[in-house]
């Protein structure tokens, strides 16, 4: 007898974005046995060519609009400043009725380290996404996570802490869960905040995240759990 | 042979404030010891006297300024939205040379429910009440916690949770630190996350805190503890 798994659909997916986190994000769900296109705003950025090369034949490497013109399900994993810009590139037509998830944060570093927000308190990045992008199915997810510990929960206390999920659209919500669950996310710490608006609660605790980030030893993972009785 | 004990000062305390943190906060002190006089705009403020007839004899009420002016340590457990106005009434020359534990949040509920922020992201009012009263020796703590727990941590899983601490007095955070160990808390789950501008990051929790509250069953204590490698 073979051991229950989840069922796991294999997904064609857009993640737009080179940095640390597109890599974490890309890397994990071609070993979970999907698809992914890393998406550039140069189809031959050097960073998605070789993240392809070394991936296996399951990866490959284009623009924005080539990575989500045949993706199922698109991450945002640009920074928040250029989310915008990326996605406008990458299309609306090509957007429209996909789960769009957004792994943004609005870090501005233009007045040094640690950066503000720029944009925050009645509005957010995802919401400014959802609002410029009316048909995709936007879900805020992993924003407020260390990108090793997006992809693999359980290195850091057996999985005993939390990830927050955001989004209007309870099917795309499903979907994005289906994807934490694949990364080893817990059912009771995958918590589901409702709609959209609790982007502005997620990305606003970046810059408490980014006190406790300074304070810790350098390498060392962290997040939070909440405790309740 | 007697039970090691905290070194304790018994201390003159101003609490203003006559809300759920002001009372948590001046019931818990008289019981440890302290002599608390709890401070509202009115001196004859009957939710003041009330506390003071029930509390005992280390109880008192009196105006913001009858408060500070005897005091050794204040606490500011007034809405953030009107913490100008009452330590502006408490008097400048009171608050010199005092350390003075903001507790508040600038929640702002002028336009419903959930509440946004007065002030955020590049400033916060632990900051704006510095910067108007440079000569008082700001501290912040506890705003990131719910009335019962910050008084009494223990209540929720042995005290196994966190309460942030930031400001630019050293002197004034280990007053404060003392306080928070005479309330119960863990030394190991009392972080110090550096100077002042940190409110900055505990004040921009709220949002992401009250969209957990939302979703808790009623009545349920809960706090985030950080879970570190």
């Amino acid at each position: 007898m073979s051991a229950p798994t989840l069922r796991r659909a294999r997904m064609k997916i857009a993640v737009l974005g080179t940095g640390m986190v597109g890599h974490a994000l890309a890397g994990k769900l071609v070993a979970l046995g999907h698809e992914v296109m890393m998406g550039s705003r140069e189809a031959g950025n050097p960073k998605g060519t070789e993240w392809a090369a070394q991936a296996g034949p399951r990866a490959s490497a284009g623009s924005f609009a080539d990575a989500v013109a045949t993706a199922e399900l698109v991450i945002n994993a640009t920074p928040g400043m250029v989310s915008l810009a990326a996605l406008e590139e990458a299309g609306a037509e090509n957007l429209a009725g996909k789960v769009l998830l957004d792994v943004s944060n609005p870090l501005d570093f233009s007045h040094g380290f640690p950066p503000s927000l720029s944009v925050c308190n009645t509005d957010s990045i995802a919401e400014t996404i959802q609002r410029t992008f009316p048909e995709a199915r936007v879900v805020k997810a992993l924003n407020t996570v260390m990108a090793p510990l997006m992809v693999d929960p359980l290195r850091l206390d057996g999985g005993a802490h939390d990830v927050f999920v955001a989004g209007n659209d309870d099917g795309a919500k499903a979907a994005v869960v289906g994807i934490l669950r694949e990364f080893g996310w817990l059912p009771e710490h995958i918590r589901d905040l409702g709609g959209l608006e609790v982007a502005r609660g997620t990305e606003m605790w970046m810059p408490l995240w980014l006190r406790i980030f300074m304070r810790q030893q350098q390498g060392k993972l962290f997040n939070i759990a909440v405790v309740s009785e």
